[in-house]
């Protein structure tokens, strides 16, 4: 459509190549709605196989903000808030749909988009040794993002101590997987799919971002967390007509292990992009993460000329003479463009 | 999959040739998320020239139930509620989504689907004439859907009263629409898109059971009518990151006036299929209608062996004796399975 | 204030002298506030032990709107909805305020302001046998008053049975109690408080329209039923800083069996205003009633007349010519008032 | 009922002599309900008066909660949330009221309960800044409290500049009173009744901290703010049968300005309390206010003698070894149980 070099988000193409052609191939068939397909049906098998987890409950969305609310919904009573990382997608960044259902976001300290367990826990000592707690909102569950919105990662270590403070204080813990597959495909993480499924109570695997059309995976290890979840979906407005949209790409998604090979490059790209910066003069990286996102700090002198060749993401003012800019990979990235993408760095 | 015949629904199959060809197409170029792509603002251009509406707001969504709660939350207060037929959509198969949003749906009575402006008007007389109308939810909006959930049409005299009506006491009239292509396709219906956008505040054009993936498109006359809709949408959970998903698919179901055709065939079928019942002995019409929805009612007796033939969808209870079963075409139905539909009910 | 008669409510006067002087009497005394003074321990005491229920949760409400509410969200889950009688007041006078909460009122015809317990099993059965049930709201607890909106009385056997179609479906039972001092001083009665308390799974014995300045006792036998109710009351604005306030009412009101006689009288007004109308040419009764409340039907032509000697109530439209009036008594009516109206009635 | 000393809020007692006198002599009128008595009605001009604004609306409300989310539902639509300083009583100590009307607090840093214009302006400035912040809550108000919930004030200049950065952004400024007699009473105050009036869009005068049972009354300068306020107070459950009960309150607290009057003793007590503290080598003040409520910093080992004899609010941990303590005075509080409170102090 342009010229341009591409790396503003990783939803700015369709699907992978494999997701396509089964949409093509099954496109008349006929089904039954709402998620009672076969396709359907053999995505979750995959996906509780993936997850070591024969029994957990899986449920398909369409898109993010939609699984946080409608799961936040579904695992709250009304008296209830979820405590979240001060800087985390439901805080900030979905309109208040948490609000909307209702529900306050408490929010905790955060270092780079982690709230650690100790922060975790002091947040809530203090809730409890509060002789007016009852008058403030109680805390219902612990919500976290893998990666995080600032495509840092959690470790073992430290989602072990979290599910500890959290079931501690018998709250459930959920994880925010929107863009999973590239924790999953990141040379640090060591935190599998298992892992998850054991040490959190409900977690949602990201397709939208992770190479299908669109589509969310919710995982619930112990399927008698929530009841009546269809009901709270259609609810929602989450309930897709032709559920088997989701359900093939997520069979295709878990089909020969694609799902954790698909983020793979995207981080290779978002390594070689962030060894290139740290060598510049005129830019340099806000930190260095592990996935798929890359946070470079440059003068607004140079914004214009890059938005000319590069399209990007605002993230965040630096200071009154820098601004720092996203630049996202994804499983759709080619070699070429990061490659031309350095070139315009390094010529800025 | 089968060797059933599937008249369940109008959205068993995948999408028209023509939106999966483009998908295919277009998979690989990078866009603008969040609808901001070129192929959502071309759908947005074709949708206003079919509807004569050159400024009209066109906001594209996921699925019916979402598109009805979000306009009714972004067009209310939260001291008013939604006037619909007792039968409404919004009033019985949403699971309380207009509920959720805070809103009362004040139901009237209806006949097969329909609404009639005198029962409206003379509800809303009596709210006013109650001295207590100030402690009742207040009328802040109409409702209603072309063709009804029962698969009848409104006439354009009938749309003009209730327009009237609606007008006369400044409440927005808003038309569902998940179905408008197969009430466009009939040979009863003197309703045009352009009539729609004359006579109404606000209404939806069907994607999901009129030839896409998924997807409705809402047209807004009077662009002024909301503020701030892409926050409500987010809110919702309605905004779709990859929302030339949707725009590709009303772009193609706009081009050449191929939404105008497709649900043709569908209400072709469907009158031949009623013709057929009417002539059983064991069979009967619930009642005739217009569309592309049959309502036959079958002896208990009849219904396993049909179902063991035909995927069909359960209605309603007729009497002890009798249950009331809905048989659907869709522009994916073939010529061929309405014969041997036809074969099945008459051996029945 | 002027010469008319006031019968237009049964919540015209300040509170029964009993409450006022202890209200004077303990004016400057410092207690805790949110109802852990010792007041609001004492009438929590009494109204266990008027019900026979030792262990039962006791909470003091501020009104019957807020108290219906809250106890409604205390009790439901998101995705399910209280059913109603058609005429019952969450239904149709609290302005939407279940819906705010975000529950849809599942409305049963009713007769009188009565639902039975057929209807209430009718539309369960059916709710059950709809295949697609899952797609609406699920009733999640069953609302009906005592004395109804329209003055009626549920017998003990219709009680009974409304609790068992309840519990067969495994739906609490609450009754809103507003008037529910009549309810107890009709001799058609003869439903007890521990009858309420051995039947249903929670109601409110109303204090505002029962002599108190303000006022409702929330009663749930199982104090398991509900948790963290504090915590839902501060969130619904119901817990009032000085709770002694109403705690000081109730202990009054359940002193020497206050509560079983206060509304005798107004009942017994109520019979004789019935008792003079039924034998009038030109005014008759709706129905008649056994509690406080007494439903007229006047000729339009009259009312003007009416209006400038007596203050009523609007009920509804007879028919063209003929408006319902209501004509409602209570503990504060005086006996020369009575005699007053029914002069100006006979006058007509 | 105790020979404690009661210093843990200024809502212990019951209501000003002159209020209780009005409630007595009134007790039998009949006044028609909800707010349409003589009573109320002449509150209503008495507070226009007081306030230099003939046409202000003015409602009465219950309790404080109740008032801050009523008027918050009132003036936001859903995709907007109400800015706050961190402190605030609304993003704090409400049980999430105000997320349970489905709006978000936007939480601005805030020094001793004070929100300053440049961080008011800060915020608001990033907020549109961000160019996904359609993607976030849109700032629809600003709320404060004046005085605020730490007992401090702000002057009217620093009102002027708040005043003037909300409406720069077209947001109206909200002030929570709650214990607005206070300020009004307070050396350091600069801020009139009229001066609140002229530079906020609403603001509610406090009653139940300030000598009222219960009560609080909102001004509206500009009576077209809202509409249909009524309903929306029934459908919050804030709409008092007897309104005259809170009617009489106001106009008692406003004839002869006892309002301006009432507060003067506590904050003069307060003012003694904290000179005494000043000097003591125990005990210090966490900082020194010019309204009703003392921080005092007590060694933890003191806590336990203390609470023997006085009973006071828990406030925060101070640190390790020492808490913050309130000490509340109100217009109840007697001098002679001033000097007995300082005894115990000096003799910790």
């Amino acid at each position: 459509m342009s010229e341009k070099l591409f790396f503003a988000s990783d939803y700015q193409e369709g699907a992978h190549p494999n997701i396509i052609s089964k949409i093509v191939s099954t496109n008349l068939e006929a089904t039954p709605g709402y998620g009672q397909d076969n396709y359907t049906l053999s995505a979750i098998e995959r996906i509780r196989k993936a997850c070591s987890c024969p029994n957990a409950k899986v449920e398909l969305m369409v898109g993010g903000t939609q699984t946080n609310a409608t799961v936040i919904d579904a695992l709250l009573r009304n008296y209830e808030g979820v405590v979240s990382p001060k800087t985390g997608h439901v805080a900030l960044h979905e309109a208040g749909a948490i609000e909307f259902g209702g529900h306050k976001v408490l929010e905790v300290i955060s270092d780079k988009g982690k709230m650690s367990a100790k922060d975790l826990k002091v947040y809530l000592e203090t809730y409890y040794a509060d002789e007016n707690h009852e008058h403030m909102v109680k805390p219902g569950m612990v919500y976290i993002s893998q990666p995080t919105e600032y495509g840092t990662l959690y470790t073992k270590k430290e989602l072990e101590e979290l599910s500890k403070v959290s079931h501690d204080y018998s709250l459930p813990l959920y994880v925010d997987g929107a863009r999973l597959a590239y924790a999953l495909a990141s040379e640090e993480n060591d935190i599998t799919l298992s892992d998850l499924a054991r040490l959190t109570d409900i977690f949602y695997i990201g397709g939208t971002k992770c190479g299908a059309l669109l589509g969310e995976a919710i995982v619930i290890p112990d399927e008698n967390l929530v009841s009546h979840f269809l009901t709270t979906k259609k609810q929602h407005g989450a309930l897709l007509a032709k559920g088997r949209l989701i359900g093939i790409q997520f069979d295709e998604l878990f089909k020969d292990n694609l799902y954790l090979e698909i983020g793979k490059k995207a981080v290779k790209f978002a390594k070689t992009i962030q060894d290139s910066v740290s060598g510049l003069k005129t830019l340099s990286l806000l930190y260095r993460t592990p996935t798929n996102q890359c946070f470079i700090i440059v003068p607004n002198g140079k914004l214009e000329t890059l938005r000319s060749k590069v399209s990007y993401g605002f993230w965040e003012k630096y200071d009154d003479e820098h601004t720092v800019i996203r630049v996202a990979t994804s499983w759709a990235t080619e070699e070429e463009s990061v490659k031309e993408l350095i070139s315009v760095l390094e010529a800025l």
